[in-house]
């Protein structure tokens, strides 16, 4: 059964590896330090090959596969369910912080920190099944404009950085998502956004229960966070589900530091990369002091850890897939 | 780079199908509904035929891969560790608890019940890198014996069970371990007694830190379980890492229940499979009195929601692949 869905494979990717894999990226030292890293670790010949089930690569979403201002696209959802399950029952927006949200009051519910963000969350994201929510986030995918451009959320992924999780991939990499985003959340859109199936995603994810109900097995959403994939709890996280140590990893904010810090202090070749948002024009320019998404610690010492820092002005010839 | 691996796996599948998948398992019903359901999803022109990525297949381990009695294996490399980490600082063991175990008092530690268990794993399995433990874990699985059979632990896995999950494998499967017993302890062995790497491994764990110690990144196991990878733990493990509701689901006790439930209450063809052990001769025979690995619920319910119940003392040619 399994002969010609191999053959079939093995054929596209002797077609694809004649084509430029990533042909959104301009003719710059970031991408020849990319090619030359995977062509040192697939060539057979090469001191530093690495056997394809070490090829773990792990990526950052927000920032670093889409975009993430004015504030991460999940909080968007958040909001508009909130005002929608907020029309059929008012008494669920119980504090300010909730009816801001409700009321799409970015700026208030930012201003309220983490513990804004989680109450923004719970309210919104419990008490459903993983089904019931995972058909609202579809849904809400196909019927939502970003406040900015426009565009579809699910457009304003990077072409850049999909070329180059397909180029890993072709080349014998197993790609993963390590992300602060939630889990039932990304795994909506991201075997289709990336290629990237849902046992390959790790993220946050809340609490949840294992319910018969009406004698049907449920998996339920709770209130309360369980896990935080941020910070150390990357690293955390990819012990504990990979199991292994990555040997490519992406991000774009500090909240990847431990996780390229993870990726790169092992033995043997190793990549680092992160995404530097220069680019005013076709996205947006922040770091340092940026609210969502910042990055001091990986631009102080980054490159002394040999990691790239991809400017994105100048080393993508395009940036959005969806335009 | 891709290319010449995809073909000779393509080769060897054809080789495999060619001779008995299931040469351990008798010519019984057992073996008729496993060969039968696994032809009827991957046969394209079959109404039940299931796409190779949703052929997710998850498997517990104590008592359903590999033998569980007297005691879980992970808890006699417990006693050990503990009697060398005493042997060196005897403080360690600062309770009755401890001191039964260092001493390999099983009974006594039983007595205590799920708090002694979680006492003996605190003491045993926290302070130490994960790379440490895992060393410890391969030294000990070289060095030990079976206290009633002699055998390695790692040969008193269930040779039937081991062609079972390279059969389904060669089938287009992806096979899980989904187990109470601990991760890092299970990646030590589960590659080659099961062909199953690090990332397809969910069970226990305990808190762990990121530490960057004396410039080194490193993983250290904390004390506390931070996740119980039992019962209905098992259904939300795979909804948090799989992230996908698997099709085959083979277990042997009661803590498999929700596992089995939730894996085949899903549409479409499902496959439950319960390992009943009922060979007191080649093995142990036990069910719903057993203090591990009880199985009632499974017994009573199982048939009717239409699992197969293997009868090992009828159904299996051989047990252990160590003999």
């Amino acid at each position: 059964m399994l002969r010609f869905p191999l053959l079939a494979a093995g054929v596209l990717t002797a077609n694809l590896a004649a084509a430029d894999p990533l042909p959104s990226w301009n003719e710059t030292q970031a991408r020849d330090r990319i090619v030359t890293f995977v062509e040192s670790v697939t060539d057979p010949e090469s001191p530093d090959y690495v056997t394809p089930s070490d090829r773990i690569a792990v990526f950052d979403n927000d920032g670093t596969l889409w975009a993430e201002q004015p504030a991460y696209f999940q909080l968007f959802f958040a909001f508009d369910l909130l005002a929608e399950l907020a029309a059929e029952d008012p008494s669920i927006l119980s504090s300010d912080t909730l009816k801001a949200a409700a009321e799409g009051d970015l700026e208030t519910v930012l201003k309220g920190g983490e513990e804004a963000l989680i109450e923004v969350v719970n309210a919104s994201h419990s008490g459903q099944s993983v089904d019931e929510f995972q058909t609202d986030v579809e849904e809400w995918l196909d019927a939502s404009q970003h406040p900015d451009t426009g565009m579809a959320f699910d457009e304003m992924t990077y072409q850049p950085m999909v070329e180059l999780l397909r180029y890993l991939r072709d080349e014998g990499f197993k790609t993963y998502i390590v992300s602060g985003g939630g889990i039932h959340f990304m795994r909506v859109f991201a075997e289709q956004a990336y290629g990237i199936p849902p046992e390959q995603i790790l993220g946050t994810y809340g609490n949840s229960t294992y319910d018969v109900i009406d004698g049907v097995p449920t998996i339920v959403k709770a209130p309360g966070i369980a896990f935080v994939d941020d910070k150390e709890g990357k690293a955390i996280n990819i012990d504990r589900i990979i199991g292994k140590r990555p040997i490519f990893a992406a991000g774009n904010s500090d909240g990847d530091f431990a996780m390229l810090e993870w990726t790169t202090s092992g033995q043997g070749p190793r990549f680092g990369l992160i995404v530097h948002h220069t680019d005013a024009e076709r996205e947006w320019a922040y770091d340092r002091d940026s609210h969502i998404g910042r990055l001091a610690n990986g631009l102080d010492k980054g490159p002394d850890m040999g990691w790239l820092i991809v400017d994105m002005a100048k080393d993508w010839s395009r940036v959005y897939t969806g335009r």
